[in-house]
């Protein structure tokens, strides 16, 4: 498995495009994408566990609810949520303009918004654009759609893997949005993985529900779960591999590969959080259980306090004992030590071409052992934190699990973001 | 029962006194307290629920767990929390040091610490000036100790108020301090509460948790439940009221009494939130139950987002909703409504000497209805929203039951303070 260049449409028969249709009146970019299958796709999806979900959430829902789609209308600029009846007649009007022009079933068209919550979103303004969309339909069009649903995003965020799977070559790319309002359980802000690799809708609910736990659920900017988070998994099989109806070999290549897309989506939505400077990533080793060591990396990058000393490069560590204290998780204060580790080779500083693990000399110091603050160096430690790319390692000596969650620094510019969003 | 001058000595038999021992070395204020009763009294306390809980809490715990205390030592620039067995025996040593100068056992001698986590407490300094610290005891020492409390405090926090139980004039005082680090949990950051009123042990504790939970537990600056939260009651009384030791009709004076001191140094929390502008107090109407009321405004006033929006004067009601469907409790969307209102009164610009409800008049903008955003006059709502107290109505319609819950922007200097607060 390797990761390779392009996003959606590296797989066989995916094109893909996106256009400026100014959904917000001072918008200066591309605010709305599609994706399209030449061939239906068997179709999966996660989705927020808000309770209140945006229509564009409920009628995507609906439509894939038959483990079937062919393509995806992406806005951005409005979330199309709290819109009440008339929200809910856009949703659907904006499949029914996508199925349209496509030629296919509005049933089968994946519907995303994301924005500004509690706004009519205007859709005579996409009804105007949808025509120049499909006509822009191409391979090279991920650069169009890809751009077209960032919001407070400072880059765009796509990738894509190659694998062999029954004797085939098999790709899996994708594209996501996530800045703000980042606090995932289950699905992520907005994230599009295409494939052509033959795997039922059953099988790719499998693998896409057994990697979020550990890769999107793991991400938190701000602790607040959105109300639009969704991914959707479209598989069309043109890889020509034989069908995947079960678990086995064939199986677990997909799930690696699927795996490795959605932790550097996961990770390149992290690091790219409201106002981030650092992307923070938190292990915990030794835990009782995965649950348990997922939870209590969580609870450290998603406390305020930890994210604000991190932003000022201060080993504040008494600060991640705290959020450990209160996650609800179990562990022994006693029995914990704390490591900052940092690496040259940072994500952030060249987020939208970063493909592959960490090589960089890293430098580690110690700062808390089996219950005890240590004496440490707060020069060694105040240069560590003040990388691009700060690791925090706890172990646990609890047990043998290991978890990893990422998040990123509270800053000046989250709050400047945050504001005055609306205006 | 009405608010009168001063603080934990207002009622009949108590002294207080508060100096410096530089226990953090750059300190340039009061940083060591004590609270003494010339009577012993009957105790009660809540704690923080954080797993990881400071050696003083622990001590503390210990102290009153016969009912029972006769005074208060606590110092500011260090939690004495994640410090292993050497913290322990400081707190210890901290009980041993007060109850030595005061002539009364170390077991009646509650133990609170705040400030940074995980850094050996300096003991040394407080055996050096606990004699001066003595020595100085006074009625009006109440001043000294209440601003010995304080960390990043930008204000003291003090009230007390005066009501007839039992054909006898009885008084209660508080003091606290909490700014960073607030989401409180069965417990404030450090509060004392003393008493003349007769009252037993039992019944004490009865009234404090029946007050807790809907005045400081409803509290949230940043989301973080600290490791020190001790609020702790004693009752000397000297009043000389008939011993409370059932329910009734005095102790429902009492516990009136008691939860308007609570709720008052709950608000002054809130309203000094690290870096806070402004006060935040959302309420909820129409909920199924009380927890469920309290639940949701809770969620409202701890989402960062939405704090971002109220430090930017944004009318962002979209976030609120947002953060009330990932809360865990129950409400429905299309048929919540929201209104901003405002107080030309406000608590944050005075303070240190409010005490009492609001009186001013209120404008009203009312942005949500039954599920569907409201044309709304922007400008209207962005003049309530630059109030320096900013109300936040929510009207679910699902039932009669009601809760209040407090917080305070997210601004710039909440990050500034935070990211460098160890130096």
């Amino acid at each position: 498995m390797q990761f390779i260049d392009g996003g959606v449409t590296a797989p066989a028969g995916f094109t893909a495009n996106g256009v400026m249709c100014k959904i917000k009146e001072s918008s200066t970019k591309n605010d709305l994408a599609l994706v399209f299958s030449e061939r239906m796709c068997n179709a999966a999806g996660v989705f927020t566990q808000n309770k209140v979900q945006a229509e564009s959430v409920k009628v995507t829902k609906k439509h894939i609810s038959d483990g079937k789609a062919q393509a995806v209308i992406a806005n951005s600029g409005n979330a199309n949520a709290c819109t009440g009846k008339q929200g809910a007649e856009t949703a659907l009007r904006m499949a029914a303009l996508a199925a349209g022009v496509l030629g296919i079933q509005p049933e089968d068209v994946v519907v995303y918004s994301t924005g500004v919550i509690g706004k009519q979103l205007p859709v005579e303004k996409i009804e105007k654009n949808i025509q120049a969309l499909k006509d822009g339909l191409s391979k090279e069009g991920h650069k169009e759609a890809r751009t077209a649903i960032m919001t407070t995003d400072t880059h765009f965020k796509e990738c894509a893997v190659e694998t062999v799977i029954g004797g085939k070559t098999v790709r899996i790319g994708a594209m996501a949005k996530g800045s703000g309002m980042i606090h995932i359980n289950m699905g992520t802000m907005l994230c599009v993985v295409t494939t052509d690799c033959a795997v039922s809708s059953l099988m790719l609910e499998k693998a896409l529900r057994r990697s979020v736990a550990g890769t999107f659920n793991c991400v938190s900017v701000d602790g607040d779960t959105s109300t639009n988070d969704s991914l959707t998994v479209l598989a069309n099989g043109m890889a020509g591999n034989p069908e995947i109806t079960c678990e086995g070999e064939d199986f677990e290549l997909f799930y690696e590969a699927l795996n490795a897309v959605n932790m550097q989506m996961a990770k390149k939505i992290a690091g790219d959080g409201e106002g981030a400077t650092k992307l923070i990533e938190c292990t915990v080793s030794g835990a009782k259980d995965v649950e348990t060591a997922r939870g209590l990396a969580k609870a450290v990058i998603g406390s305020s306090l930890a994210k604000a000393a991190i932003f000022g490069s201060d080993a504040n560590f008494g600060r991640f004992l705290c959020a450990m204290g209160y996650s609800g998780f179990d562990f022994t204060p006693e029995k914990t030590s704390i490591t900052f580790e940092s690496s040259e080779n940072s994500m952030r500083a060249g987020a939208t071409d970063f493909i592959g693990p960490q090589t960089g000399k890293a430098s580690r110091v110690k700062v808390f052992e089996n219950g005890v603050p240590l004496d440490f160096d707060e020069a060694a430690a105040k240069k560590v934190l003040q990388e691009a790319e700060v690791r925090i390692l706890i172990e646990c000596r609890d047990g043998t699990a290991c978890g990893t969650a990422w998040g990123c620094d509270l800053t000046y510019d989250y709050v400047k973001i945050n504001g005055d969003y609306r205006t």
